[in-house]
Formats: structure tokens, sequence, C-alpha cells
């Protein structure tokens, strides 16, 4: 009954205004598996190279992250080289080096294929398609978050694998892109039309909005003293929601809005320093004590 | 027991990507004013010139809007022209005609000098603490709204009245000048150390950022359909934030986060239509409808 999770494990070379980190673990699926696996057992489909070695299996090792769909073949890892400026808001891509990932062909493990969640992270929406038909049932729900690049790009295979799709995450920019509407109600109600029934809208240090057929429900990011590194943030946060969101098997408003505020809190902690070193440290007693923290910002009794 | 507001009183011409409007009624006074009026009786002191006439007077009619300190004198009235891009996030001013606002020295009526609660809008340092200076006791508390102008060009005078303040209103840049720290949460800290032990941080789209000694909230904007003109949103939330709490006459924790809402509410009227349009028109049943409604966004049950 895990949650299963397709996307990038990589290495990046990241500067900020705080540092540098050279060839530290990276990728979409390092950060959401990390995060998710604190509230439900995930499985990893990705694909590395022979770079990554036993330091770097060992991130997952003694966590319930089942690496079987991790594939390590010839070559070398993903590789992706970026930088952000003082406000942090938007990483440079300095360098993309694909590697073993320009031919990735997801394949599920047998024992993967009537997973209960999927999440589809953001990969070329051909294979994201794939891997939903490699499902021996439908699973109980599938979230998938892309990026400006498919949906400008390979816009027909997108509304293809939207389709089959129940919780979209993206960001405000690819919102507006992908339905041609600027105000996110409105993108919201096109976005319905494709096929995803729940629309979250991660704003990076202004928040998270999630639009539901039951209601709207806004949450702010966690104010933090320092940030040292974005990286990985957005990929955290879907772990932390759909982590969530699987521990209590449910899509109502009320633990989709709770899932919202999982997800806020488990990003905190990864911006907090360079790549995964936070997310590695953090423990469930943090992660709790955080979030009844950053519940008490933002509820107001007595209403 | 009114709240007593003194700012500007004046015409706008405004364009925004959704029309353009001559000769409206502006100013931070009459925004703050008419949103206000729906918790407390509010008193303005401002000036006008010659061409306020019978229907500008009409606007603040049959409100609890005292405008014996809303003196006129010969001249034109202050008059502002701006346009808005297609992101609506920033006003660019194209003409600023003081008029009979250059000579403004507030003089506060014998009866408004007792009031127990007092907002200082937008306008020179200098006088904000002329006003102080003309009350007959210090009132229950003291709000105070500046910008960058003052902050960059008349700090000494700014730093002398934030002394006097309880509560500060600014943006983010506003925020960040003022304290000289890019994250939010040090600008707190630093401009306690001012003055102002309560820190209002407006950041329009995105919502506001309250910091108290007891805690920190965050409430995202409302979220609309349409926005048609951000003039006067932020005055509209002062009205609403200090209303509320001139209503309740508590400055506890509890209750600023119940007037940050109040005020987020009144301001999503306001951005509705151009001008005070929306402002004029909104019945206190629809005020409480949409504050139940945002509410209902924001919270999350059973935490």
């Amino acid at each position: 009954m895990s949650l299963l999770a397709v996307g990038s494990v990589a290495f990046d070379d990241l500067e900020t205004p705080f540092g540098r980190r050279e060839n530290i673990l990276g990728g979409s699926a390092s950060y959401f598996s990390l995060s998710a696996s604190h509230f439900r057992p995930v499985e990893i489909v990705a694909v590395v190279g022979q770079d990554f070695g036993p330091d770097h299996y060992k991130v997952f090792e003694g966590r319930p992250i089942d690496l079987g769909g991790l594939v390590q073949i010839p070559g070398k890892s993903f590789h992706w080289k970026g930088e952000y400026g003082q406000d942090l808001s938007e990483a440079k891509t300095l360098e993309t080096h694909l590697n073993v990932f320009a031919d990735f062909r997801p394949v599920l493990p047998e024992t993967s294929r009537s997973a209960p969640f999927l999440f589809l992270g953001n990969i070329d929406p051909v294979l994201q398609l794939e891997v939903v038909k490699q499902m021996a049932q439908r699973p109980r729900w599938i979230a998938l978050d892309t990026m400006n690049f498919w949906i400008e790009g390979s816009r027909e295979a997108l509304l293809a694998v939207l389709k089959e799709i129940d919780i979209l995450l993206v960001n405000e920019t690819e919102a507006r892109s992908l339905s041609g509407e600027r105000n996110l109600i409105k993108a919201y109600q096109k976005i319905q039309t494709l096929g995803p029934r729940i629309l979250v809208v991660k704003r990076g240090e202004h928040g998270v909005s999630l639009f539901t057929p039951e209601g709207y429900f806004m949450a702010p990011a966690f104010p933090l003293e320092e940030v040292l590194d974005p990286t990985g943030a957005g990929d955290t946060f879907a772990g932390g929601f759909l982590g969530y969101l699987a521990s209590v098997d449910s899509l109502d408003f009320q633990n989709l809005k709770k899932a919202t505020l999982a997800g806020t809190v488990m990003a905190s902690f990864t911006v907090e320093n360079f790549g995964t070193t936070q997310l590695e440290a953090v423990t469930l007693e943090r992660i709790h004590e955080r979030l009844r923290l950053f519940t008490d910002m933002i509820q107001v009794a007595g209403n």
C-alpha cells in the first residue's frame, strides 16, 4: 500500500548568495521520497548512472523508501547546475546534462503496478502516460507535476496524460500557461475541464493555493529567519502533501487542507539548508512540532 | 470614542488594463474611513480644495464618518494620476499635484483630541508627530502608515514619530527599507526596537503578514475572479484592520488575527471595481458573508 513515485534522481551543483555545493544529491524523486516517507512508505521509479555510489544509496536506507524501481545503468546520472539571485525566487539553469536520464523509459516493477497512489514527477508527459498504462489497475488517485517546457513544447501529450489525473501540482506561471487564464480561479475552472479535479498552485515564498470542487484553501509559506537554498522545495512540498493524503487515504477537503500544511512544513525544512541536508536530518517529532506552530500561525479560533 | 484618521482626501485619475477613470474620489483618508466606519465611527482630519463639491461630501453622508476635521480651503484638492500594468501589482505614478495638500498642517478639532484610537495615514512624518502632540492624552493605540519616500528622505523625522507608535502598517519593500533586513522576521525584530510593537506587512495579492510579541500570523488575499483596480487596497485594509481593533478595543493576538481577516475582506471589495465604487456599495451583510467564506478558506478544523 505504498505511494509510487516516478521522477528523477540526480546530482546538483548549486550556488545561492549563501554558498555553493557541488555534486550533491538532487532530483525530484529524491526530495519527494525523503519527504513523503515520513507519512507513508514510498517506492521510487527512476534511473541513475554508475556514479551513484554506496553513499548516495545510504541516504535512502533505514527509511520506508523502496528502491526496487531505481535502475542503475552504464553512464552518468542526471546532472543539473543552477544558481539563485539575492531573492532566491527563481533558479537560473546554468547546465543540464540529462546523461542516463535522456533515454529513461520507466518500467514499473511487477509489485509496484498495483500501488494505490501514484505520483508522476516532472518528466516527459509521454513517459508519464506510459507509467499510467503500466498500472495493473487504476490507482485510487494519480498526481502529476509538470513544467512550462512540457506545457509549451509537448502540449498534446500533456493533455493526454492530464485526462488520467486527479491532482495537478504546478506553480503560478505554469497554471496560467496551461489554462491561458491569468486569474487563478479561472485557471482552475479551465484545468478542471482537462481532467484534474484538484489543483495545487505552489507559490514559493508566498505559499500554496489549493483549488477543489468543495472549496478553495490558501496557506502561506512557513516563515523562516534563514533560507539558504530553495532547490527541491516544490518536490518536498509534493512529498509531504501526497504522503499525508496517502496516509489518510482520503481526498476530502479537510484532509487536503491538512495535507497542504504538511507539505508546507516539509518544504520549510528543505530550504533551511542546501540540497537534502535538512530533509535528511529532520525527525517526525520536529515535523509535528513545526506543524503545530504553523497551524497556530494561520488559525483564528472562535470564528 | 471614535477612531481618528489623519490622511489625504484627493482626486485620482486611474488607468488599469480594464479601464480608466478621471477625477474620482481617492486619498488614504477616503478609503480608510469608508472601510473603518463599518466597524467603528471615524473622524477624518484632512484638507480639500474648492473643487470638492456636494457630490463628494455625499459619499461620506449617512455613515458614521465625522467630517469636522475635513478642512476646505481655497485652491484645488490633491490630485494623483497613476496607471497599472497587466499584473496590477504596482502603480506607476504619472502625475502628482499636491495642490492644497502642499501646505497641509493638520489641526485637530478640540473634540478629536481625546480620541482613543489614532491612525496616522501616509503623510510627512513631521506632520504625523505634530498630530500626536496635539492629542490631549495618549490614545490607547496609535497606528501609522508610511512609504519609501519618507523612509529614505525623512528618516530622522520618521524615527521620531515611530517611537510613539504601537502599530506600523507597511508593505514588504518598506519593511525591508526601514529595517535594513530582507528577511521579514528579522525586519520585525529590528522595527520593534524603533517603537512599534506590532508590524503589519501588506503583501498585495499575496496577503498580509502580522508580527506581534505573542506570535506571527499570515493571511492570504481573498481570491477574486476579477480585480479591476488595486488603488486604495492598502488604505482599505488599514481601515478594516484598525476599525475592527477599535470596535473590540483590544490588541490581543486573537483580535489582531481577526482584524487581519476584516481588513483583507474589506480590501477585496475595493479592488473589484474602480476607486471607492465597491467600497461605497458594500453592506455589512456582504462583509460578514465574505468574512465567513474567507475564514472557511483559511481554517483547518480539528488540528
